[in-house]
């Protein structure tokens, strides 16, 4: 890590950060938010990777709808990216020719804001497993308590890389720590908000506004995640943005916005000595990597003010939502800069990369991008070893 | 095995039949059954063991209704048996105390004819599987679907010896099949009734008649369960009286009698080529004896008439329920004889112990009476031998 000094706070320079689930509404509901203000809400909160989930309007769930959200995201995204593919009752025999291609299967075994339950039908998931290609990309889920329990024993069963989306309360990392001890191959994400807010914070938030799935624990629940926090291997923020409209209304969705909220709060929570920076690393950026067999980034990295002090505003820089439940909170701790594949992408508060600039993560061009960039950098060394010399 | 030769018919002697799963509805519902009439009609079936079920009235939970369940079957059961423990919200912490006096623990995971269900709180399915003393007997459970997921997740993680109850449909043999193919510790078993009838047959038996937990399934659950027939360990009746009024009534308590039918349904199954006879005997004594660490009887065995064939009556002998849904079916094969520890305890359709001389397999009087048996026995091999000599 460079340590640098500004205006006698301190700066330091981490990795891009990863985060593995985020909802950016595009197609169907650009008005939440879509390619560019998503990915642009992402590096202005330190990301520069992001993975896409399936359950926008249409769903991605087959070629047809892989296909939209590739063209809608590579013609729109700012930092790279993922895209999930949706398991659905008709899908059970296709989802897997995209397990190279995508990020990963999203399963939702809950009902949630997603036209994709896949209710109670055991059947149906265990088809799912089954059928995921071996050795390709993690199967993510959405289940609480007896799902979840159910959703793993079908993926010790057929030896499936498992995947636990946002792990909220006591019992869910309960089994997932004592599944973990028993050797279950098997990694899970914590969201910041379930790290931070419980059922105390309601009246603060607002009731319509604090819905939130899996929703808000008690005290209890969090302090279990914080127990346990050895055993989650991932910080992701879950951003799941709504309009603050939409979250007064008499019907509020569930989700809260969270790209540019994670970092701070987590950094307060270094601050507070509840997790050291090293390990924060290790949960937004190298096992994301690690377990989403995700390229690392070349000349890729972030600067971050260890020291700022501010307090979170009503409104997002550049979510669409307009809104964040953390409003008023005070937090230590602001990216000051992205880096990007060797370009700056955000500056004191400010994108400067265009829509487009943001590259799939499962591409050959990815691919045949990291190779140029690291050719690049090995004549550049080579160069400065050839004037030392 | 003894083959005899009586008016033309094959009599094969077989070991005394064990069937871990009955409900002999005593305290409670004793006008349905009771340790007597139940048992006597265990002899009748040639069943010399029985596990009886703790969803009577009131529960068998703890201390109090675990020795009223002891007293009232010493006292009057003409088989040996097993008393089941059953898990209820409030027993998390003291149900594992009567882990090697008990048959095993019995989970309700469902809803059904009981006053115990756990329903969906993986937090009290998890603490009762932990809690389970290691290596004493096994829990059982009735649980469909992904409850059987679930669960059966719970037992891997805690590595307790679990048993399957009643197997049903294709969705639950699947999983058990494949949960044994991955090395998982566990056991199933299924009903005659399950493997003899479906939907097709409610029409004959009636709507009411016809409710029975699991429910009956579809002719493809039926051959799912017959195709899987290696991974299901034993035969189990899950004799489950009511009275016919009480079947034809408004709201029919769900159940079927089994123990007088089973094996002549069977033996029919082994005329048909279904099953070999080797294998049904694994399945209706080696088996349940090995895996619930039962005793050996000693001198105890059943004559069987292979060949008799007989229409099954509406009245069972002695069940006190007056029906049965096999009414009317055409089997082969009968059960003439039975002796247990030595003594004649049924024959040509008579009861001739006394209640009270069934006795509890897991007693410390049991390890005794069979020690006893094997000491005269032995004196009357070596009597034998010296008159010989
Ligand atoms: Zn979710
Ligand atoms: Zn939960
Ligand atoms: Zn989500
Ligand atoms: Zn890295
Ligand atoms: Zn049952
Ligand atoms: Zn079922
Ligand atoms: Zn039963
Ligand atoms: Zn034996």
């Amino acid at each position: 890590d460079t340590v640098d000094c500004r205006s006698s706070n301190k700066i330091v320079r981490l990795p891009g950060l990863v985060d593995v689930h985020v909802h950016l509404r595009e197609p169907g509901a650009t008005h939440k938010e879509d390619w560019d203000s998503g990915t642009a809400t992402a590096l202005a909160g330190g990301f520069t990777m992001v993975g896409a989930m399936p359950n926008t309007s249409p769903a991605i769930m087959d070629q047809a709808t892989f296909e939209l959200a590739k063209q809608l995201s590579s013609s729109k995204a700012r930092c790279d990216f993922g895209i999930f593919i949706g398991a659905t009752f008709t899908n059970t025999t296709t989802a897997g020719n995209f397990a190279n291609e995508a990020m990963g299967m999203k399963m939702y075994l809950e009902e949630t804001f997603a036209p994709l339950p896949l209710k109670d039908d055991i059947n149906v998931w265990r088809d799912h497993i089954m059928n995921w290609p071996d050795n390709t990309t993690p199967i993510c889920v959405h289940a609480d308590g007896r799902n979840l329990a159910a959703i793993l024993l079908l993926g010790w069963m057929y030896n499936k890389q498992m995947h636990v989306c946002h792990v909220s309360h006591k019992e869910e990392i309960d089994i997932i720590r004592d599944a973990k001890k028993r050797g279950m191959r098997l990694s899970c994400e914590v969201s910041p908000h379930h790290l931070t807010l419980c059922d105390k914070d309601i009246p603060r938030i607002g009731a319509g506004q604090s819905e939130v799935r899996p929703k808000l624990g008690t005290e209890e629940d969090m302090k279990a995640l914080w127990d346990n926090i050895d055993y989650i291997d991932m910080i992701a923020t879950d951003h799941a943005p709504h309009t603050y409209e939409e979250k007064c209304s008499a019907k509020p969705p569930p989700g809260f916005p969270g790209l540019e909220t994670s970092l701070p709060l987590m950094l307060t929570a270094v601050h507070q000595g509840k997790i050291t920076l090293e390990e924060l690393v290790k949960k937004m950026h190298t096992n994301p990597i690690q377990i989403f067999n995700l390229p690392e980034q070349p000349d890729t990295y972030i600067e971050v003010d260890m020291d700022q002090e501010w307090v979170i505003p009503k409104k997002p820089l550049y979510s669409r939502c307009g809104w964040t439940p953390f409003e008023g909170l005070k937090v230590k701790g602001k990216v000051v800069k992205v880096v990007l594949r060797g370009q700056t992408a955000f500056i004191d508060g400010k994108i400067l990369v265009e829509k487009g600039y943001g590259m799939n993560l499962r591409s050959k061009e990815y691919l045949a991008e990291v190779e140029r960039l690291k050719e690049q950098k090995t004549k550049t060394q080579l160069s400065f070893v050839g004037e030392k010399s």
